[in-house]
């Protein structure tokens, strides 16, 4: 026997009903006898009253609460009509108000997820970390089995899965020309769509004329242009709602926010870092290199770098200040930058001086001051003997010892108009050979370490 | 006379309860008389039943539907208890019912403002809009006088007040010590304030013993810095709740986010302006300029750009251009770009080639491809008699003729070590005596109308 039906069990036992049906019972002399649909009791009133006696057989009305199901019966003689009414009446309008109960905590739960995505989605500054948590909420939500992020690649046209959540997701990804072709309506039309059951999707059916399931997808839109999709599936179909769909469409444009925000930021960052890398190059060639010794040194200092552990802002700052180490060498005249013989004594004080001039301009850039280091030591030496201050070892900035090591390797092992350059070969036994006097031996060390990296490029 | 209690009308005209009522007086052959608290009769059924004969006088029953207060009466004979009884429950539930779905729309409403709000403020690329559309919509939902978006300065660590929202805001700007305590309080510690009774708070009351109403104040934090808070003020105390600095916490962090999103591409677009400027100031000083040619360049462009009605992104190529107008002086040799004397026409062909080694240079940053125009056509002329194609009049570069008439006014009136500068009214004799031959007219024109501007400067 299963349990008393326990909606029908607190309607009773609700303290003003229990003191009615007793009323009743006594004012009518009956006895009422209630039952669920299980025939468990659930009340019996009045045993002292008539109850089916031969005269006055037993009479069975059913409880049906407002809807369609009997959840429960009064059964007694003919007097218990209007016994089962009030209990119907009661049990209409406290089965609304238990919808209405579940309607309201799954708001607050709604409202609560919100306040929650609102408040963290912001704190992301990582892509994956950010997609990870909208795919975790919409899929808490939603019942998804899968999640996907779709952007839209802006020199091909295709549609690329860039996030995927779920156990499932990796059969999306690369998206399969039938899974394109909702993500691919969408992002064309720009409104989100719900389809609760594929087979009846006639563009797809065409296609994959089994397929089931339910998809929701939401266009990722910053202001009128459409970027990608959030695309969510579920094997076994569901009923999405258009609430379900509007849900969706808020996470999608937290998602789009957050990938148009780095966009801007990133393709912002590709300009200057271009501008200042060909500014710097234009530079380089006054110096009769033939081109990419810029490039060179940068790759050179981040593999070093890289190799001793230096990451995120650091990393920003070697890469910064390798590309414009020799920003100085703009003010020094032609005469004595590209005078092929011996320099004097003069000529040379001349040369050093580019280490300061990259100092006097970098000072009027606040926001690179931090690269000055860098800049203005590339040419100090591990011994003391460099400039322009003479510093030692430990008290060299750690850029500019790196750049140091970059510059020299590149500088050796390059052809200019009036020499050939070394072999890699003979460039490392020049380094090590300097390495304790010219060079920091640590930067030679791992300089030689992230050769076989370098190589490969 | 006052309209009929609707709640109690609702109640009793129920069909499952006029049904109830109805049989109840048949059965127990009474009059029942429902009248609300305003003594306005609800119903009044069977009236061929007994009611208020002398040996059995009236009896009032109140309905009190599970609250304190009386909200109607039953009136009829002593049976009528069982009546009161039922239509008390009855008014009991629908009350719990009432309330419910009252709550349960303001979540749907809330819920609604939450979408609304979600998928508008990333449309919105300006801080104004942004800040009027959280203004808008915190103020409807929480039923303020006034909002203040306030950022800690970096520099001077002091509260300014960056927008304000509401009738009586503009008391709070710029903000008194008064009105700083409780952002202030909030921003140190990062922690939402609700104040209901302004006259309690200790820190407060010290300055101003008599203020009055009620704040909520919530910080602007990204990730772990707190960069500023959102305080909303009400003159007339109002009983805000939890729930109420919660949902201006969604909101403060959609805010913060945006304020550091902005910020971040505001510096970096700094960062990249201040180091080409820096880059291009440099350049130009081999060429005998003696400073600021490039800031006076540019800052004369974009006069004469306002001046036409150029904005937005045009006046950003135009900025750009302006700046890098001479980027291709970079590759020209010392012995010509600074002879003293007249120069040879070989001479003159190699000064010539930094308006196409510009462009070579430019043709390297994808991003800046935009502004080659501008840089590559700077001495073309209006007549065609210019170079480097001998373009004419309107096939040249709107961005190039504006740059052509700042740098020749710039380069007439700054001195230079071999000779000094025109004066202002010389250099516009000048300007207009090429008008139509070196330069365009309509340019021309833009200058001299903007030039009391720039003198201002």
């Amino acid at each position: 026997m299963k349990n008393p039906n326990p909606f029908l069990k607190k309607i009773i036992s609700r303290k003003n009903t229990a003191k009615i049906l007793n009323d009743m019972s006594a004012r009518l002399n009956i006895r009422i006898l209630i039952t669920d649909a299980g025939d468990n009791i659930i009340a019996d009133i009045g045993r002292d009253g008539e109850f089916g006696n031969s005269s006055n057989s037993m009479v069975i009305y059913p409880i049906n609460a407002g809807g369609d199901e009997q959840i429960g019966f009064v059964k007694g003689n003919e007097g218990c009509s209007l016994v089962a009414s009030i209990i119907d009446c009661v049990a209409e309008i406290e089965s609304d108000k238990r919808d209405l109960t579940s309607e309201l905590l799954s708001k607050y739960r709604e409202i609560n997820l919100f306040y929650d995505f609102a408040e963290n989605i912001n704190i992301r500054k990582d892509f994956n970390d950010m997609a990870m948590l909208t795919s975790t909420q919409i899929s808490e939500l939603l019942n998804a089995d899968s999640i996907l992020i779709i952007l839209k690649n802006e020199n091909t046209g295709l549609l690329e899965v860039v996030f995927k959540f779920g156990a499932d997701a990796a059969k999306y990804a690369p998206l399969k020309p039938e899974d394109a072709i909702i993500p691919e309506r969408v992002i064309l039309s720009g409104r989100a769509e719900i389809v609760n059951d594929l087979s009846t999707d006639v563009e797809l059916a065409r296609i994959l004329p089994r397929r089931t399931g339910s998809v929701l997808c939401a266009p990722l839109r910053i202001q009128n242009r459409v970027t990608g999709a959030i695309y969510l599936i579920k094997e076994n179909p569901i009923a999405y709602t258009s609430e379900n769909l509007k849900l969706l469409m808020v996470f999608s444009s937290q998602v789009a926010a957050f990938i148009e925000n780095g966009k801007l930021l990133q393709n912002l960052q590709e300009t200057f870092i271009s501008t200042v890398y060909t500014l710097a190059e234009t530079i380089e060639m006054r110096d009769n290199y033939t081109g990419d010794h810029t490039r060179r040194v940068m790759d050179y200092s981040l593999a070093i770098g890289g190799n001793l552990g230096i990451s995120g802002e650091e990393l920003e700052t070697l890469k910064l200040s390798s590309i414009l180490h020799d920003i100085g060498k703009i003010g020094i005249s032609d005469s004595v930058l590209l005078k092929p013989g011996k320099l004097t004594d003069e000529e040379f004080e001349i040369i050093k001086s580019h280490t300061l001039l990259g100092e006097k301009i970098l000072k009027n850039i606040k926001q690179l001051n931090h690269i000055i280091p860098g800049v203005k030591y590339h040419h100090e030496r591990y011994d003391g003997k460099g400039y322009p201050e003479g510093l030692g070892g430990g008290d060299i900035d750690l850029m500019a010892k790196i750049i140091a090591v970059a510059d020299t390797f590149d500088a050796m092992t390059t052809d200019r108009p009036y020499r050939k350059g070394l072999s890699y070969d003979a460039a490392f036994s020049e380094l090590k050979k300097c390495s304790g006097t010219q060079f920091d031996p640590a930067i030679v060390d791992a300089f030689i370490e992230a050769f076989p990296d370098i190589k490969e490029k």
